[in-house]
């Protein structure tokens, strides 16, 4: 059995998004998983990154967020509410973003989430630097182990988020939140799970959402990851760009999802290594 | 002489980005232009939209954010801070955003200024929807005939951020806030200008990027925007879907942007016909 830390933000409990983030803890408890919600409307999240985020300041008279961050972190500074997340991170094995996409992107009030909890030296400055090694990050990093997944419900419909639509791909307009915020610091995250027109689902697509949405929390350890490359599985050269070859047939940010026939990798941490194969 | 806005998220004045907003107003009204910024940071600007938004609801028992939204412009019940912002975008000719790229997207006090400013009725829901005609949006709107353009400031090395680069490409994961936020509610939006390894900029650096970013400025008026396919202008089909013969040679969101030989724009607002080869 393992542990879900499901992260919610939407202003409304009796949404769409909300009675989703219900069933995904009533799913995963009854198969035995513990589950913590970090219901972030509910608990005022402190959505601004400031410098009220650090009363100890290593540099009293000019706020650099990131060497501030560091410093916080590693003098054990930070305040209370980020250090909790921080820990429910770490006690999970699965984390999932449940919210709705406003403006192509996620709620301020998680991406305040994102920028407070990821403390420079937990979500990235992670590793060794230098040469061409850009430290653990795209597949390692210190949620490495962890799976991600992001539950997203949409108001417009389907066609317009799909492979030619005007909206521009689903998979591109989250590339930001899953490759850049949830692989980055070493999750393996989850096809999304999205549901379109969001604000006009009958009660018969409402059954068959929930249906599919629970076979996919069910699922949610055996599941195939999407297969990001990882930065140091051989993929990239040392100015992390793409090595000629690799990407063949794909198109936009397509091109770092692994292919077959994609060198085997081989990244320092054990636990991960014939990583691009396997998921593929 | 124009009408500039500067919209800034920045926690820091003595940033970068900072001062590349302060270059961007000493530029702009040098030239003659009337300039107003919102500097969200130091305004407070309340970064997450929820129930407190709404004192006059028309639905009590459950917020749906978008319904409340409408109704609140249409009667004239939005608060204050949202209203003035409001008319700031309508007095504006020109819409500058500068901010720092945190975690691959705009820091959450900017992304809660949009959820909050752009209502229902605003800068969506706006125009004819019904058949296969879905509103004006992508170069259409309430906003149209204004331009933008985002300067943004980025602590990685820019061929993380190159065309194969293990970022993703800078124009997609900027497509979000370019497409989605400025180009959505009808402004021609500008390149960027990123600043790259923004946290180590020497002395000779800044003379450079200044100078730069001073022609850039100069040439807001002038330069050419990226040539997005607009919504309504013959491009997509009743799906929204583009159309089949459009967007060859290209890979990724770039199908989305003109090119010459597409069929002439047909915009039903007589200011914006010729857009689709004008702007190539």
């Amino acid at each position: 059995m393992s542990n879900v830390l499901i992260v919610h933000a939407h202003p409304e409990a009796q949404s769409l998004t909300g009675s989703l983030k219900n069933l995904a803890v009533e799913t995963l408890t009854a198969q035995g998983h513990q589950v913590q919600v970090s219901d972030l409307y509910a608990m005022h999240w402190k959505a601004v990154a400031d410098a009220a985020d650090f009363p100890q300041r290593k540099n009293a008279d000019r706020l650099r967020y990131a060497s501030e961050s560091g410093n916080a972190f590693a003098t054990g500074t930070q305040p209370a509410d980020v250090v909790a997340e921080q820990q429910k991170l770490l006690w999970a094995d699965a984390v999932i973003l449940t919210f709705p996409l406003w403006w192509f992107s996620a709620p301020a009030i998680l991406k305040g989430w994102v920028e407070r909890v990821y403390a420079h030296g937990f979500a990235y400055g992670v590793g060794l630097h230098g040469g061409e090694r850009w430290g653990d990050r795209y597949g390692e990093g210190t949620l490495a182990g962890r799976r991600a997944m992001v539950v997203v419900s949409i108001g417009g419909r389907e066609p317009h988020y799909s492979e030619r639509g005007v909206n521009g791909r689903l998979d591109e307009i989250l590339w930001p939140i899953q490759h850049g915020q949830l692989f980055y610091p070493g999750m393996d995250v989850m096809p999304p799970f999205p549901i379109y027109q969001s604000d006009r689902l009958s009660e018969e697509r409402w059954v068959e959402v929930a249906a599919a949405f629970k076979v996919r929390m069910e699922n949610l350890f055996t599941d195939t990851p999407i297969p990001y490359r990882t930065q140091n599985g051989g993929h990239y050269d040392g100015q992390q760009v793409l090595k000629p070859g690799l990407g063949s047939g794909e198109t936009g940010l397509r091109i770092h999802l692994a292919q077959q026939g994609d060198p085997v990798e081989n990244l320092h941490s054990a636990e991960s290594q014939p990583a691009a194969l396997a998921r593929v």
